[in-house]
């Protein structure tokens, strides 16, 4: 079994359906965790500065890639700029230091984490947690137009550090203003995606303008279990999805598992998944997310559990700073 | 009674906080009912070119002001521009076009009515309606960064055309986009408010920056009943928020209308409201949304009926033309 389903960017490039997320990845374990999950079959990783596993996820890869396991054409990175370095001068550093420490000659897709800039932070200065706030706590918003990080992005494609650019966390507002500027088209839009937040206009409104969904958290509150309480206190009022029907029905019915059935449910509508998992046959089966078709009308009793229901919100679990980004 | 409660927008200008809506206002009857109005007390009108009443609404004033009811300086209207003009040299032509038909030497402040660019439609060949679609039915976008538009409305306050300039229907991360450039400021959001459509990050949002907000269809779904079946279909299905409690209970405690109640939730959190009336008592009620205050609980409870429920939403009456703005 490998991730042997693909889906075609815009940019031309193919991305699999199916890949493996790094985020909560402890970066001690990332290397390891990464090597083993190519040995599974994963051939998609998908990272971001602000997870601070980028190196050793490199590492990962290219031991697998030394010992003959895969070549490096084979590989898809997608990475993400964290909202501190928006400004283009931020934005070219970043994610030329970001493409050494993967140490694979080049990103096959950039992303813009959220539509977002705050204040510059030198991350020579201050290593981790390269997160919303600085030092004192403050969340520093920074004027920095979409537009000029957009067009580092596009540098870097021409520059060959990039193949594929995109956004995460955009809004459709904000994808029409992109796409009124782009020279290189919008090759991915990566969003909180799960039968709690199915957010079908979006979804609907990239797929028209060819940008490829990639759904993360596709689990829907159990990605956020095991953060901290700020995190994880909204999430931990639902039923996960796991237990609330049709998912253990159809679980049963396919044989297969629950987490097959969310994911499933995803890329049977063309969006791509990045599941994580530190159990190695739940990784396996995580990776059979395509070998099975649910019917229409399951497609849509799984739909039907939306409640616009959106964990991963800065407005939500930075009180004090009000971000509204989603609002 | 006049509309003497006002607030300061960021551009300096002072702006009442209860306005007369021009929405639906028939061209024929305009004058006389803005005429009307301003006898009433009302001194803010809120225009579009998409109402195609602007040179008649403007003759109602114009007539008070040449019978001394008012002076010009004592009336602020607020008008819009259309989809179809968003190029530079369509905005500003467009811009200074609706100047002359209103015909008071300046408009006090200019939204974008709706962030979504469509191709340009001749206003000379194509009078009305000037909505959304082309004469063939199809809704042709059009690729203009909002940038362009943004900095057309500050060419036009810098010309003196135009005094303040804000946008409609945008959300947080379209602002939070023209903040980033912005040489004049985002004196107004006006959006679809109502208590099933409570927007409270939005309007957070907007307000910690300095963005006074107007809320349009303030009565919910009766804003949409006298429209064509594709728009009020939606509307039809909800209860009107004149019969939905806490409403009626508070409008028996305080002795106002329950368009009183709803408006005053609204001004009350400083939020500007328009609503219309052809009605001439109602006219007058609905000016009075100043004068009595409501309890915080009862804000609140009102609040509490929020089901993110919006009436005037494109990706819904366009179906077969997806336009996702608010996706």
């Amino acid at each position: 079994m490998t991730s042997s389903v693909t889906v075609k960017l815009a940019s031309g490039h193919q991305m699999p359906l199916v890949g493996f997320g790094l985020w909560k990845v402890p970066k001690e374990s990332a290397a390891e965790i990464v090597y083993n999950a190519i040995k599974a079959g994963y051939r998609l990783f998908d990272g971001a500065y602000d997870y601070q596993n980028e190196k050793e996820a490199g590492e990962g890869i290219r031991r697998a890639i030394r010992e003959g396991l895969v070549k490096r054409e084979e590989i898809f990175v997608t990475t993400k700029l964290w909202n501190n370095y928006h400004r283009k001068e931020h934005a070219l550093e970043m994610a030329r230091s970001q493409n050494e420490s993967w140490g694979l000659g080049y990103i096959d897709l950039l992303l813009i984490h959220f539509p977002c800039a705050l204040k510059y932070i030198d991350p020579a200065v201050r290593k981790y947690p390269a997160w919303w706030t600085d030092d004192s706590g403050t969340v520093e918003e920074d004027k920095v137009p979409i537009r000029e990080t957009w067009e580092s992005l596009e540098q870097l494609v021409d520059e060959g550090v990039v193949r594929s650019i995109g956004v995460s966390n955009f809004q459709a507002q904000s994808l029409y203003d992109i796409m009124s500027y782009a020279k290189h088209p919008i090759s991915s839009l990566q969003i909180e995606h799960h039968p709690y937040l199915v957010q079908p206009g979006l979804v609907k409104m990239a797929q028209l303008h060819s940008i490829v969904v990639t759904a993360y958290s596709s689990f829907g509150p159990q990605s956020f279990l095991e953060l901290p309480e700020v995190f994880s206190a909204k999430a931990k009022k639902m039923p996960t999805l796991f237990e609330v029907e049709p998912i253990p029905a159809l679980a049963k019915k396919y044989g297969v598992t629950h987490a097959q059935i969310l994911l499933r449910w995803a890329t049977q509508r063309n969006i791509a998944v990045i599941p994580k998992s530190n159990n190695a046959s739940r990784l396996s089966q995580n990776l059979d997310a395509t070998g099975f078709d649910l019917m229409a009308e399951e497609l849509q009793l799984i739909s039907n559990l939306d409640q616009g229901l959106r964990f991963n919100d800065p407005g939500y679990y930075l009180p004090n700073h009000p971000l509204h980004i989603f609002s």
